[in-house]
């Protein structure tokens, strides 16, 4: 399971998806067949959990690599690139990579 | 901590803030302080997790709620109103609801 606190040698992906929402589950499947298939196979893969929005047009994947460099360099892999493609014929995306800066929990 | 899993009884918030770089630590303080005092005493609060983006122009929280409606009485609630202002002087920002789809992890 994905674990959030700030003193975890990760980074995190927070990409936010945009889809019509009769093509929600069409591209949540590609997103973990993507994860599944190419994602977690690379160096410095730590977890991706696929998000689906309550109102049906939004999409997000919280993701945590070891370094920001394993992360650029699976942007250069051609199965990766095959797979956002895929999903970029189908949604728009916003990709923002982040340090945890703060945790807050109820007592 | 804050655990991800498909199975958690949550609804989960994740929303990202747009700010100028030189405003980005104030909004983390900012959104900290709300967190402390105002959201984590409202009934259904879990937690909240605020991630400083490493280009310097986004924030992002991604919060735990146990129910959609108590993440929609607290947004009623105007001492978490007043911090919502105040965030809204200083940043643009993207709330959306959402439950967890699916998780991988590297075995």
């Amino acid at each position: 399971m994905t674990i959030i606190t700030t003193d975890q040698p990760v980074v995190t992906l927070i990409n936010s998806f945009t889809v019509a929402p009769e093509r929600q589950d069409e591209l949540i499947r590609l997103l973990v067949e993507a994860t599944e298939q190419v994602m977690r196979h690379r160096p410095g893969f730590v977890s991706a959990n696929i998000h689906r929005g309550l109102e049906g047009t939004r999409v997000a994947n919280y993701a945590q690599w070891r370094r920001r460099e394993d992360f650029e360099a699976m942007l250069g892999d051609p199965a990766a690139q095959a797979h956002m493609r895929e999903a970029a014929g189908i949604a728009s995306f916003d990709p923002v990579l982040y340090e945890v800066a703060d945790t807050v929990h109820v007592e």
